[in-house]
């Protein structure tokens, strides 16, 4: 937007400022920047604005570029969808926009079973759901979507992570916050150890899991020059996160998001234990006892509730929610005057005992910091398959998907030379033995050509292929394909399923390749 | 219901002729109905409404059976969850209530994939949402389900299966419709074989796919006898349905359909194409050309459209939807009378041509039918547990989860038999090999003793323990415990993971027990 030619030199300070201050911006501030920039033919900041906050002009895009008529009003949208639950129609429901908080909703039984220690980790998948204003770019922007998340619980005072040792020799793109702000703007090359040891990631379990993220991206085929990982800007960061770093990958939308990890602190189990009271912390024991000194408040409940009858209940919960500063004033007061007002009722310093008490107390309780991987799994396949797609140099008209054995849907095909009975008998033969040995396999029996088939097989991503000819019938041995090299060796049958499994679980081609005979492509290849 | 002793004798025909046709009623039946039964009053019967109609008198349970008031009118009432899409709120959207649909919308992709050919199937996983009347039965029937589906489409008149005769022999508890019907009312134990070669499955596609399903749901570890097939009866199946059979596991709760199996003939392809004017047959070449007499109807388009000018469309689409004795006669009656009304319209003879031809064809187009397994997999899972569940018979405080090991998500717990520092690194080295090896692994290094650990696995279902131990130290053995039989062997610390991945592979626990020595269980046990 910035680079926007149309965009007068003058404004642009204006608009910077309108943009870093988008999320804090309400209805009216919208329509004010609006018509300050004239956005009604400013097509690209009026998108840039329905992206960024949850307030939209209605009905912008396509007519107001078009007509330049006046804008009505923005009004507040609720990015959930909404429905009816029953048969009465009046109790609401929403679809859940984020997998998460059934996960924090299920802290207490998890820690239970986790025997109450940290650190200990919940994952889930599942579909979210949300009313986007404009879905497009492809698969990027969806209204529903797979996503799955991890909720790490940790000790917040130690972040440090026991395999972290295992990845803190990786190498990865870190676009850190002040790369981005760098006149340079490029990410550093850096060790995910010096990372952490340099404090540019917060800590070494968002790095341990900033790093697996990485092995999991690029074990799945995605190209790690086109993966980095870009720190979120202070004011793109919620208050209470510690650090944020989205993986990024790029494709031909430019630069995508598809994985978030952020230290969240011990924000979520607080919001959830203050709406719910219900108590979401976790117990430590400490080495040694402690003597702790602590303000200890004690509401004198008979003669309060003799005094103030069921307005007792509001002086006690008033008392409840104070911090131990304002007790402190409280029972200072109370001392000072003899009464002061709590809860909006006079209350007089016979009803509540206040006072610093030092006592030895063996362990506390703290909530928990969180760390959440979310995986945004539709982005992450659509890049894949981007990454993966190419033509054949030698014809264009031949393209392949280069998807790893440990992706593709389908690991090998098997298929006749030609649609000879015997052929195809040994066909069923070796498809039957692959599938007991639980490889996904298709058999192909058209009658097109090998050299068609091989094509249609590279087409959909399948790294091997499986040839019976009249070969087989004689030596018992098939022609086994792989599919970016398009070399062929000949395997005996009898080996050719331990050979595709132990190549689906990662041994290399090469290795293949030294222990069996090459084989010609065929003609039509 | 009918059992009911409530209900008097004379009533009885009356109340069974409602119940057989509920499918049929409109609301003023429902009423009318509700009053001839008294129904505010028959609690039972109303839920037994609730459950096999989509009307509903509002607010019957539970204010009516305690008030005795009249119920208010029934009203319809969409079982799907209705949301708006997008921010004007004027697009209506629905959550799908079924996986099955997407399929049929993709089947020309699909054959086409295929190479043309059938037989295929496609699978589908998903959650469907139905907005439940009365959501009840545990987790039986909920409001959002994960559904699985398999839509296999066959030639219609060749519905044989080429690997029938894998599953052949297996016996099943097939509760037929004449067995429902019987006075003895149990189902018959016969093999899927003798079944099909008598009629009692309608044929060998559908009769595979109720074996599948058999040792799909075996291999999960329901028990087969609690496991029984039953038949729609005839007023249950729809009218296109050729025939249908429901996996009912037997539950608590009684009976519960958990997998419906359907063949569905046609009638979602012919729907489907009827509604989208989009071709979804398949093509079959003949083995030899044959001669074919077919209709042929001709319209004058040029002259229609001179003539009727844009009422010519009328015609032409009206033409389009006549079957042929319709045609054979409207070309009767324009030979005879030299006009006729065509979709409001007049027509002259000149207009259109319609005759009997003979020609040569070489194939033709048909549409497939479909056998359709579709899975409720929350209803497997919960009656699973149930049939997994049970207590130590010498000490019922002690439950236990039956898991198989390929359904357990935890498939071994390692621990050491106290925290000793040595122990404790043993234990983290046996469990990081097992991860290596893709075994789901716990450590429970909690300082409870061991048969307390031992009890929290089985309840939870791990079936498998590795214990490491002082002896570990000296020869290298750890103990590795089954679940079920509670057996100890004593196995090298080397070769314990290929043993627990034979064992998760479906290996005997008495191999074991066969190959190692026997470890006697400690006190604690």
């Amino acid at each position: 937007m910035l680079t926007d030619p149309l965009l007068p030199a003058a404004q642009r300070p204006d608009v910077e400022h309108a943009l870093a201050t988008l999320d804090e911006f309400k209805a009216a501030d919208m329509d004010a920047a609006f018509a300050k920039f004239n956005v009604k033919v400013r097509f690209r900041l009026a998108l840039f604005c329905f992206e960024h906050c949850s307030l939209t002009p209605q009905l912008v895009p396509p007519q107001a570029p078009d007509t330049k008529n006046d804008l009505s009003p923005s009004f507040e949208f609720n990015l959930m969808f909404g429905t009816q639950i029953g048969p009465s129609g009046q109790l609401k429901g929403y679809l859940r926009p984020e997998t998460a908080q059934g996960i924090f909703v299920n802290f207490r039984d998890l820690l239970y079973h986790n025997g109450g220690k940290l650190p200990f980790a919940c994952a889930q998948i599942g579909q979210s759901f949300r009313n986007e204003i404009a879905p497009r770019a492809g698969l990027l922007r969806v209204r529903e979507f797979t996503q799955a998340e991890i909720e790490h619980f940790v000790h917040p005072e130690h972040k440090e992570h026991p395999r972290f040792s295992e990845v803190a020799h990786l190498e990865l793109n870190l676009f850190s916050r002040d790369a981005q702000l760098s006149e340079a703007r490029k990410p550093l090359r850096m060790t995910i150890g010096e990372a952490v040891a340099k404090k540019v990631v917060a800590n070494e379990t968002l790095g341990y899991f900033v790093a697996r993220c990485y092995l999991f991206l690029v074990r799945l085929g995605v190209d790690e020059n086109r993966l980095r990982f870009r720190q979120h800007l202070a004011k793109e960061m919620a208050h209470y996160a510690e650090d944020c770093w989205d993986a990024e990958i790029e494709s031909t939308y430019g630069w995508v998001e598809c994985v978030g990890m952020a230290d969240r602190s011990a924000y979520d189990l607080n919001a959830h234990a203050s709406k719910s009271k219900v108590d979401l912390s976790a117990y430590e024991k400490f080495a040694e006892p402690q003597e702790v000194t602590e303000t200890v408040c004690e509401p004198n409940k008979q003669l309060l509730g003799k005094e103030l009858k069921k307005d007792a209940k509001l002086v006690t919960d008033a008392l409840a929610d104070m911090c131990e500063s304002d007790l402190l004033a409280l029972g200072a007061k109370l001392a000072a005057e003899g009464s002061a007002q709590v809860g909006g009722c006079t209350v007089t310093k016979d009803m509540v005992r206040i006072e610093r008490v030092t006592k030895t107390v063996n362990g506390r309780s703290f909530t928990p910091g969180v760390i959440e991987p979310s995986f945004g799994l539709g982005r992450i396949l659509y890049c894949l398959l981007e990454h993966c797609f190419y033509w054949r140099p030698e014809d264009e008209q031949r393209v392949v998907l280069r998807l790893t054995p440990l992706v593709a849907p389908i690991k090998v095909t098997v298929f006749p030379l030609l649609n000879d009975e015997r052929l195809v008998a040994q066909t069923q033969v070796t498809a039957t033995e692959l599938t007991s040995a639980g490889i996904f396999n298709k058999v192909d029996t058209t009658g097109t050509t090998i050299g068609k088939r091989y094509a249609r097989t590279d087409e959909i991503g399948v790294p091997f292929a499986v040839t019976v000819d009249f070969v087989t019938l004689e030596d018992g041995t098939v022609t086994l394909r792989e599919r970016d090299s398009t070399q062929q060796v000949r395997v005996p049958k009898s080996e050719v399923v331990a050979v595709v499994q132990a190549l689906c679980n990662g041994a290399a081609w090469s290795s293949t390749v030294a222990k069996y005979p090459a084989q010609a492509p065929a003609s039509e290849e």
